[in-house]
Protein backbone atom coordinates (compact mmCIF):
# COMPACT_ATOMS: atom_id res chain seq x y z
CA UNK A 1 0.00 0.00 0.00
CA UNK A 2 1.05 2.99 -1.33
CA UNK A 3 0.91 6.39 1.36
CA UNK A 4 0.03 9.91 -0.38
CA UNK A 5 1.07 12.62 1.89
CA UNK A 6 -0.05 16.31 1.31
CA UNK A 7 3.17 18.38 1.23
CA UNK A 8 3.87 21.28 3.54
CA UNK A 9 5.99 24.28 1.73
CA UNK A 10 9.26 24.31 2.61
CA UNK A 11 12.31 24.94 2.26
CA UNK A 12 13.43 20.98 2.15
CA UNK A 13 9.81 20.35 -0.28
CA UNK A 14 10.64 23.40 -2.80
CA UNK A 15 14.89 21.75 -3.15
CA UNK A 16 12.99 18.33 -3.48
CA UNK A 17 10.58 19.63 -6.07
CA UNK A 18 14.08 20.88 -8.28
CA UNK A 19 14.62 16.88 -9.67
CA UNK A 20 11.14 17.11 -11.28
CA UNK A 21 11.06 17.98 -14.66
CA UNK A 22 7.53 19.97 -14.54
CA UNK A 23 9.38 22.76 -12.52
CA UNK A 24 7.78 26.02 -13.14
CA UNK A 25 6.36 29.40 -11.98
CA UNK A 26 3.90 27.66 -9.36
CA UNK A 27 7.37 26.76 -7.28
CA UNK A 28 9.13 29.70 -8.40
CA UNK A 29 6.39 31.71 -6.87
CA UNK A 30 6.54 29.31 -3.92
CA UNK A 31 10.11 29.94 -3.24
CA UNK A 32 9.87 33.36 -3.36
CA UNK A 33 6.28 33.59 -1.44
CA UNK A 34 8.29 32.03 1.40
CA UNK A 35 11.52 33.86 1.33
CA UNK A 36 9.87 37.24 1.32
CA UNK A 37 7.73 36.08 4.28
CA UNK A 38 4.39 36.15 2.14
CA UNK A 39 3.42 32.21 3.32
CA UNK A 40 4.46 30.76 6.70
CA UNK A 41 7.10 27.82 6.92
CA UNK A 42 4.75 24.59 5.93
CA UNK A 43 1.72 26.59 4.41
CA UNK A 44 -0.61 24.13 2.81
CA UNK A 45 -0.02 23.13 -0.76
CA UNK A 46 -1.95 21.77 -3.66
CA UNK A 47 0.67 19.51 -3.74
CA UNK A 48 0.54 15.44 -2.87
CA UNK A 49 3.75 13.18 -3.14
CA UNK A 50 5.18 9.94 -1.91
CA UNK A 51 8.20 9.57 -0.31
CA UNK A 52 10.46 6.99 -0.54
CA UNK A 53 12.78 6.61 2.60
CA UNK A 54 13.54 10.59 3.12
CA UNK A 55 13.25 11.37 -0.75
CA UNK A 56 10.16 12.90 -2.55
CA UNK A 57 9.70 10.30 -5.79
CA UNK A 58 6.64 11.19 -7.14
CA UNK A 59 4.09 14.49 -6.90
CA UNK A 60 0.87 15.82 -7.67
CA UNK A 61 -1.35 18.55 -7.82
CA UNK A 62 -5.00 18.62 -6.73
CA UNK A 63 -7.14 21.71 -7.04
CA UNK A 64 -10.77 21.62 -6.67
CA UNK A 65 -12.54 23.97 -8.78
CA UNK A 66 -15.61 25.89 -8.00
CA UNK A 67 -18.80 24.66 -10.60
CA UNK A 68 -19.30 28.38 -11.69
CA UNK A 69 -16.34 27.50 -13.57
CA UNK A 70 -17.01 24.28 -14.76
CA UNK A 71 -17.36 23.86 -18.48
CA UNK A 72 -16.37 20.28 -18.87
CA UNK A 73 -19.14 18.38 -17.02
CA UNK A 74 -23.12 18.38 -17.43
CA UNK A 75 -24.33 19.71 -15.03
CA UNK A 76 -21.92 22.21 -13.98
CA UNK A 77 -20.36 21.00 -10.44
CA UNK A 78 -17.20 21.81 -8.38
CA UNK A 79 -14.29 19.30 -10.25
CA UNK A 80 -11.10 18.42 -9.49
CA UNK A 81 -8.26 20.17 -11.71
CA UNK A 82 -4.92 17.85 -11.75
CA UNK A 83 -1.52 18.52 -12.72
CA UNK A 84 2.24 17.78 -12.80
CA UNK A 85 1.65 13.92 -11.90
CA UNK A 86 5.16 12.86 -12.11
CA UNK A 87 7.74 9.92 -10.64
CA UNK A 88 11.18 10.38 -10.80
CA UNK A 89 12.64 8.33 -13.66
CA UNK A 90 14.20 5.39 -11.08
CA UNK A 91 11.24 4.73 -8.95
CA UNK A 92 8.51 4.36 -12.08
CA UNK A 93 6.95 1.34 -13.05
CA UNK A 94 6.38 0.69 -9.11
CA UNK A 95 2.69 1.83 -9.50
CA UNK A 96 3.33 4.94 -8.25
CA UNK A 97 1.47 7.32 -10.68
CA UNK A 98 -1.91 4.86 -10.33
CA UNK A 99 -1.77 5.47 -6.58
CA UNK A 100 -1.69 9.05 -7.11
CA UNK A 101 -4.66 9.00 -9.49
CA UNK A 102 -6.47 6.63 -7.29
CA UNK A 103 -6.29 9.26 -4.46
CA UNK A 104 -7.77 11.91 -6.57
CA UNK A 105 -10.27 9.83 -7.95
CA UNK A 106 -11.29 9.38 -4.23
CA UNK A 107 -12.51 12.92 -3.75
CA UNK A 108 -15.76 11.03 -6.07
CA UNK A 109 -15.43 14.15 -7.93
CA UNK A 110 -14.84 14.41 -11.41
CA UNK A 111 -10.73 15.45 -12.70
CA UNK A 112 -10.01 17.24 -15.72
CA UNK A 113 -6.21 16.78 -16.67
CA UNK A 114 -3.98 18.36 -19.44
CA UNK A 115 -1.05 16.07 -19.57
CA UNK A 116 1.68 16.19 -21.39
CA UNK A 117 2.22 14.45 -24.76
CA UNK A 118 2.99 10.87 -24.94
CA UNK A 119 1.27 9.96 -21.39
CA UNK A 120 -2.34 9.11 -23.06
CA UNK A 121 -1.48 5.12 -22.55
CA UNK A 122 -0.99 5.59 -18.96
CA UNK A 123 -4.34 8.18 -18.52
CA UNK A 124 -6.21 5.62 -20.87
CA UNK A 125 -5.80 2.78 -18.74
CA UNK A 126 -6.38 4.75 -15.59
CA UNK A 127 -9.85 4.95 -17.35
CA UNK A 128 -9.52 9.05 -18.78
CA UNK A 129 -10.93 9.61 -21.87
CA UNK A 130 -10.38 13.01 -24.16
CA UNK A 131 -12.60 15.37 -23.89
CA UNK A 132 -14.40 17.01 -26.75
CA UNK A 133 -11.77 19.87 -28.15
CA UNK A 134 -13.56 23.19 -28.54
CA UNK A 135 -10.93 25.51 -29.43
CA UNK A 136 -12.08 28.79 -27.31
CA UNK A 137 -11.87 26.40 -24.18
CA UNK A 138 -8.76 24.38 -24.88
CA UNK A 139 -6.15 26.94 -26.87
CA UNK A 140 -2.92 24.47 -26.41
CA UNK A 141 -4.51 22.27 -24.28
CA UNK A 142 -5.54 18.40 -24.72
CA UNK A 143 -7.87 18.41 -21.61
CA UNK A 144 -8.93 14.80 -20.36
CA UNK A 145 -11.53 13.89 -18.09
CA UNK A 146 -12.52 11.14 -15.62
CA UNK A 147 -16.21 10.40 -14.86
CA UNK A 148 -17.21 9.28 -11.84
CA UNK A 149 -20.11 7.20 -11.95
CA UNK A 150 -23.39 9.18 -13.18
CA UNK A 151 -21.76 12.20 -14.09
CA UNK A 152 -21.34 13.49 -18.18
CA UNK A 153 -19.23 15.37 -20.38
CA UNK A 154 -21.11 18.42 -21.13
CA UNK A 155 -21.76 18.54 -24.91
CA UNK A 156 -21.69 21.33 -27.51
CA UNK A 157 -24.98 19.90 -29.80
CA UNK A 158 -27.37 20.67 -27.69
CA UNK B 1 12.61 38.57 -45.08
CA UNK B 2 10.47 35.29 -43.81
CA UNK B 3 7.07 34.69 -45.49
CA UNK B 4 4.66 33.72 -43.03
CA UNK B 5 1.23 32.08 -44.17
CA UNK B 6 -2.14 31.63 -42.81
CA UNK B 7 -2.72 27.88 -42.98
CA UNK B 8 -6.04 26.06 -44.40
CA UNK B 9 -7.59 23.00 -43.26
CA UNK B 10 -6.70 20.62 -45.98
CA UNK B 11 -5.15 16.61 -45.67
CA UNK B 12 -2.02 18.12 -46.85
CA UNK B 13 -1.59 20.44 -43.80
CA UNK B 14 -2.94 18.12 -41.29
CA UNK B 15 -0.49 15.73 -42.62
CA UNK B 16 2.45 17.95 -42.52
CA UNK B 17 1.02 18.52 -38.53
CA UNK B 18 2.31 15.12 -38.20
CA UNK B 19 6.34 16.32 -38.06
CA UNK B 20 5.57 17.99 -34.94
CA UNK B 21 5.63 17.29 -31.36
CA UNK B 22 3.26 19.54 -30.50
CA UNK B 23 0.05 17.51 -31.79
CA UNK B 24 -2.41 16.76 -29.97
CA UNK B 25 -6.41 17.30 -29.71
CA UNK B 26 -6.08 20.22 -31.86
CA UNK B 27 -5.25 18.29 -34.69
CA UNK B 28 -6.87 15.61 -34.29
CA UNK B 29 -10.26 17.29 -33.97
CA UNK B 30 -9.61 19.07 -37.29
CA UNK B 31 -9.27 15.79 -38.93
CA UNK B 32 -11.83 14.19 -37.48
CA UNK B 33 -14.33 17.44 -39.00
CA UNK B 34 -12.56 17.55 -41.94
CA UNK B 35 -13.20 13.88 -42.33
CA UNK B 36 -16.95 14.32 -41.12
CA UNK B 37 -17.95 17.24 -43.67
CA UNK B 38 -18.02 18.95 -40.62
CA UNK B 39 -16.13 21.42 -42.02
CA UNK B 40 -14.42 22.13 -45.31
CA UNK B 41 -11.32 21.56 -47.30
CA UNK B 42 -9.58 24.78 -47.14
CA UNK B 43 -11.62 26.16 -43.47
CA UNK B 44 -9.89 28.96 -41.95
CA UNK B 45 -7.90 27.89 -38.48
CA UNK B 46 -5.75 29.91 -36.60
CA UNK B 47 -2.59 27.98 -37.80
CA UNK B 48 0.33 30.24 -39.30
CA UNK B 49 3.21 28.31 -40.81
CA UNK B 50 6.14 29.05 -42.84
CA UNK B 51 7.32 26.98 -45.97
CA UNK B 52 10.54 25.64 -47.15
CA UNK B 53 10.15 24.86 -50.86
CA UNK B 54 6.34 22.75 -50.45
CA UNK B 55 7.56 21.45 -46.60
CA UNK B 56 5.67 22.85 -43.81
CA UNK B 57 9.05 23.78 -41.45
CA UNK B 58 7.56 25.98 -38.65
CA UNK B 59 4.46 27.06 -37.42
CA UNK B 60 2.13 28.45 -34.52
CA UNK B 61 -1.39 28.97 -32.93
CA UNK B 62 -2.90 32.23 -32.59
CA UNK B 63 -6.19 33.41 -31.35
CA UNK B 64 -8.03 36.52 -30.76
CA UNK B 65 -9.67 36.56 -26.93
CA UNK B 66 -12.01 38.57 -26.44
CA UNK B 67 -11.62 40.93 -23.45
CA UNK B 68 -14.49 39.92 -21.74
CA UNK B 69 -12.34 36.98 -21.13
CA UNK B 70 -9.11 39.12 -19.94
CA UNK B 71 -7.68 38.06 -16.60
CA UNK B 72 -3.61 38.91 -17.32
CA UNK B 73 -3.99 43.12 -18.67
CA UNK B 74 -5.02 46.30 -16.87
CA UNK B 75 -7.42 47.34 -18.54
CA UNK B 76 -9.14 44.16 -19.59
CA UNK B 77 -8.59 44.38 -23.29
CA UNK B 78 -8.51 41.88 -26.07
CA UNK B 79 -5.27 39.67 -26.61
CA UNK B 80 -3.81 37.44 -28.52
CA UNK B 81 -3.51 33.51 -26.99
CA UNK B 82 0.12 32.03 -29.04
CA UNK B 83 0.50 28.41 -28.84
CA UNK B 84 2.46 25.37 -30.18
CA UNK B 85 5.02 28.04 -31.66
CA UNK B 86 7.21 25.10 -32.89
CA UNK B 87 10.23 24.86 -35.80
CA UNK B 88 11.46 21.14 -36.84
CA UNK B 89 14.68 20.23 -35.38
CA UNK B 90 16.63 20.61 -38.71
CA UNK B 91 15.12 24.65 -39.53
CA UNK B 92 16.12 25.91 -36.15
CA UNK B 93 18.99 28.79 -36.14
CA UNK B 94 17.33 30.60 -39.01
CA UNK B 95 15.64 32.97 -37.16
CA UNK B 96 11.82 31.28 -37.84
CA UNK B 97 10.91 31.18 -34.50
CA UNK B 98 11.78 34.97 -34.26
CA UNK B 99 9.80 35.45 -38.09
CA UNK B 100 6.56 34.04 -36.26
CA UNK B 101 6.60 35.63 -32.98
CA UNK B 102 7.28 38.86 -34.40
CA UNK B 103 3.93 38.64 -36.71
CA UNK B 104 2.08 37.75 -33.65
CA UNK B 105 3.66 40.89 -31.82
CA UNK B 106 2.12 42.71 -35.59
CA UNK B 107 -1.41 43.04 -34.33
CA UNK B 108 -0.62 45.07 -31.77
CA UNK B 109 -2.66 43.57 -29.06
CA UNK B 110 -0.78 42.26 -25.53
CA UNK B 111 -0.17 38.30 -26.06
CA UNK B 112 -0.06 35.76 -23.73
CA UNK B 113 1.79 32.15 -23.93
CA UNK B 114 2.33 29.15 -21.79
CA UNK B 115 5.48 27.81 -23.49
CA UNK B 116 7.32 24.65 -22.83
CA UNK B 117 9.70 24.33 -19.93
CA UNK B 118 13.12 24.58 -21.35
CA UNK B 119 12.06 27.58 -23.89
CA UNK B 120 12.30 30.90 -21.34
CA UNK B 121 15.78 32.10 -23.27
CA UNK B 122 13.92 32.46 -25.96
CA UNK B 123 10.46 34.10 -25.07
CA UNK B 124 13.55 36.55 -22.68
CA UNK B 125 15.03 37.35 -26.46
CA UNK B 126 11.73 38.23 -27.55
CA UNK B 127 10.92 40.59 -24.76
CA UNK B 128 8.30 38.06 -22.87
CA UNK B 129 7.84 38.23 -19.07
CA UNK B 130 7.02 35.86 -16.17
CA UNK B 131 2.68 36.76 -15.41
CA UNK B 132 3.08 36.69 -11.98
CA UNK B 133 1.50 33.29 -10.77
CA UNK B 134 -1.92 33.18 -9.31
CA UNK B 135 -2.61 29.50 -8.97
CA UNK B 136 -6.40 29.66 -9.44
CA UNK B 137 -5.90 31.49 -12.75
CA UNK B 138 -2.90 29.82 -13.93
CA UNK B 139 -3.20 25.94 -12.95
CA UNK B 140 -0.44 24.08 -14.23
CA UNK B 141 0.33 26.65 -16.72
CA UNK B 142 3.88 28.90 -16.72
CA UNK B 143 2.13 32.08 -18.30
CA UNK B 144 4.33 34.23 -20.16
CA UNK B 145 3.32 37.80 -21.44
CA UNK B 146 3.89 40.66 -23.67
CA UNK B 147 3.46 44.20 -23.09
CA UNK B 148 2.86 46.46 -26.20
CA UNK B 149 3.68 50.38 -24.96
CA UNK B 150 1.25 51.36 -22.92
CA UNK B 151 -0.17 48.05 -21.46
CA UNK B 152 0.17 46.95 -18.14
CA UNK B 153 0.30 43.52 -16.32
CA UNK B 154 -3.14 43.21 -14.32
CA UNK B 155 -1.69 43.34 -10.39
CA UNK B 156 -3.67 40.97 -7.21
CA UNK B 157 -2.59 43.59 -4.72
CA UNK B 158 -4.55 46.55 -6.04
Amino acid sequence: MVKIDKLLINYKTLEAFKHFREYGHQELFMLEELQSNMIENNSESPFYGIYYGDSLVARMCLYKVDKKYDAYFDPPQDYMELWKVEVLPNYRGRGYGRALVNYAKSFQLPIKTNPRINSHQFWNKMGFQKAHYDMERDLGENPLIWLPEGVKEKTHDK
